[in-house]
């Protein structure tokens, strides 16, 4: 599967993947996906915002497993799709052992996992689940200024209708299995976690003959700004990341009259993300009495903790035999899925890198089987009742 | 004029201008050109290039006036539009009083002056003058990647062969006149100046998932070398500016892969031009060490002082009757037109809002008037030979 996938939406230049959704190479992996669940006699449903997902036995309540196969721009091959490919392998050595399912099993592709086009993360989970509703989604634009509305048609998912139980694996985003030495983990919770738009309005002028008294700069207040982030970050142990600028004119002989940025702020609670998002924007503030410029700050997104399934966690971790549980500082579909009242369980699996969102995010063949074994035994123990996870039919919808 | 110039190329939302060269806006206003020479009866002559002269009386050395009609983005109504329209404003002065010129008056229409497409200033001036080879320009590109190969298509310029004077009138870019309370000057020199690529390099990452202590961010080194660039222009009372910037991935999760920023430096002299660059890429490699990224400086135009014809600007001074005489950190075709060793002057208006490069440039009319009969003045006396003006015959080709 991995030959298949590998070539497609990837730079030459750097090795990163652009998977952006509905553009030709996410389309390409949609494909893709269809073809591997129609070689395997699953039956494909797609819901009216994209999201795909091939199941496999009984009808009724369900397990449903899988991840996304869009990446954000410049991206590694693994963050989604190693979720997705080893769902398939998973189910095939399910069959190949013989495991006989009472519950229904789907491998889910839930589109726009990283908001990488249209700005929000999670946006297929959010619509399947209803926590985001159509009519505030259609209106959001991509970068050229393209409306979701546009792209797709939209309406009303059942996708999820009778799940009762959602698995997700994933490759590791940081470096927690490297320092334990396991191939693979549970995740524990998702930590709060925010992007907030800096308008920083100045005042353009000739960069040649404006002296620099006279001058209204916002990509000063910008720039001490994004040191800010970094040093609140570091002092409160907590993320914060300025990934992201747009100058206005962006011209190399003017002073810019603009600069929007965005922080991505993520912390271990609630009350420590809201503390260190408050000590950037004072800084950025008092900045920016300094230099004369306005700074305007709108959260675009605000996700509290998401607390994963304590017994379906366990119980997992139990049959696992006891590996890691840690909390991870990355957003997820398991994460909305979970917050829409269906009890989840996240594995991981090692990244040697310790990189991610980068063309270095990398994965062991030994721990990418490891993370297939570790998930069929967890889905074979669910679909046959072995494993407590609730079932408790019709969850979500 | 200004009636028939004020909408092309207008931003609605903000009233800057966008006319970058042979992009609709910009081919708009050389149709104007043309037109208002046709109206006075004037031949048009066109290079290779694209640079326009609008010609006036016998054939043989020639005075030449003008400006450019191109913006940078987002840029005033006056910077370069205020020298042609007071060129043809001058040369009707001039008929008006039945000036019998003994030597040609062309006015001229530099084009890509401002450097905001293919990123090299004062092109049309360089290419007409031989200081940049079509060999060497036909390569530039865009930044959407089109090349200017493709888009003119280039050879040898004849259209400065004879000229033996040049004088540009500009609006002023600074507070000089402002704080002198006087509505023209005339420039003695335009500061050296440069432009300095800044790559930096960093390492691609989650921007949740990794420790700030595991982060190879290049954000970090560019925003302190926008500090530093800032504080060591105030320092040395010389002009530095960030204003263009290019991050990739550019996404809100990512830490960067790369920042390229533009550094544009001025100083009152070679040594002080030297001394401030360095102390910026020294600032900018200390921080990179402690960033773990690096920094690779380019200089893509270095242009040393040029110092306008002494003679000249006293004869045109002493006409004028004691105009303050001040230099300019501004670059103009003015320079590269004296550097090709054509005797050259340049004249200025005031400018209230001391901003240029900015919607918020600006002149009065009053003053606008006093420029045309300044520049009416000055030419009158060139091409009579009142003024003292080198007519050297075969100067520049």
């Amino acid at each position: 599967m991995w030959r298949d996938l590998a070539p497609i939406g990837r730079s030459t230049s750097s090795g990163g993947y652009f998977r952006q959704p509905w553009l030709s190479a996410e389309l390409e992996l949609r494909a893709w996906f269809r073809e591997a669940a129609e070689a395997r006699g699953l039956e494909v449903e797609e819901d009216p915002f994209g999201n795909l997902v091939a199941w496999w036995g009984p009808a009724g309540p369900s397990v449903l497993t899988g991840s996304h196969l869009d990446s954000v721009l410049d991206g590694g091959a693994y963050d989604g799709p190693l979720g997705v490919v080893s769902s398939f392998a998973a189910l095939d050595l399910m069959r190949e052992r013989g495991v006989q399912p009472s519950r229904r099993l789907g491998v889910a592709a839930f589109v726009e996992e990283e908001g990488s086009r249209f700005g929000r993360a999670c946006l297929g989970s959010r619509l399947a689940v209803g926590a985001t509703t159509w009519a505030d989604a259609a209106g959001l634009t991509d970068r050229d200024g393209v409306r979701l509305g546009d792209v797709i048609e939209g309406g009303r998912s059942t996708l999820l209708d009778g799940v009762a139980t959602y698995v997700e694996l994933h490759v590791e985003q940081g470096r927690g299995l490297i320092e334990l030495d396991a191939p693979v983990g549970v995740h524990s919770a998702i930590w709060p976690h925010g992007r907030y738009r800096y308008d920083i309005a100045g005042r353009a002028d000739h960069a040649g003959t404006t002296r620099m008294e006279d001058r209204v700069d916002p990509m000063l207040t910008y720039a001490m700004t994004a040191l800010a982030a970094n040093k609140q970050a570091r002092v409160q142990g907590q993320r914060a990341t300025f990934g992201r600028i747009d100058v206005r004119p962006n011209g190399t002989n003017a002073v810019p009259s603009h600069v929007t940025a965005w922080l991505d702020a993520r912390a271990e609670s609630d009350a420590a993300l809201a503390s260190l998002v408050t000590a950037v924007e004072k800084q950025a503030v008092e900045r920016a009495e300094r230099d004369g410029t306005t700074v305007t700050v709108t959260a675009e997104s605000v996700s509290g903790e998401v607390a994963f399934d304590a017994a379906l966690r366990d119980s997992l971790v139990a049959r696992l035999g006891g590996v890691p549980v840690l909390p991870t500082q990355a957003g997820h579909d398991a994460g909305i899925l979970q917050d829409a009242g269906i009890p989840t369980a996240m594995l991981f699996v090692r990244n040697p890198s310790g990189v991610s969102h980068s063309p270095y995010e990398t994965a062991e063949t030994a721990d990418c089987l490891a993370g297939v074994e570790a998930l069929a035994d967890a889905l074979s123990g669910l679909v046959t009742g072995e494993v407590a996870g609730e079932v408790a039919g019709e969850v979500a919808g």
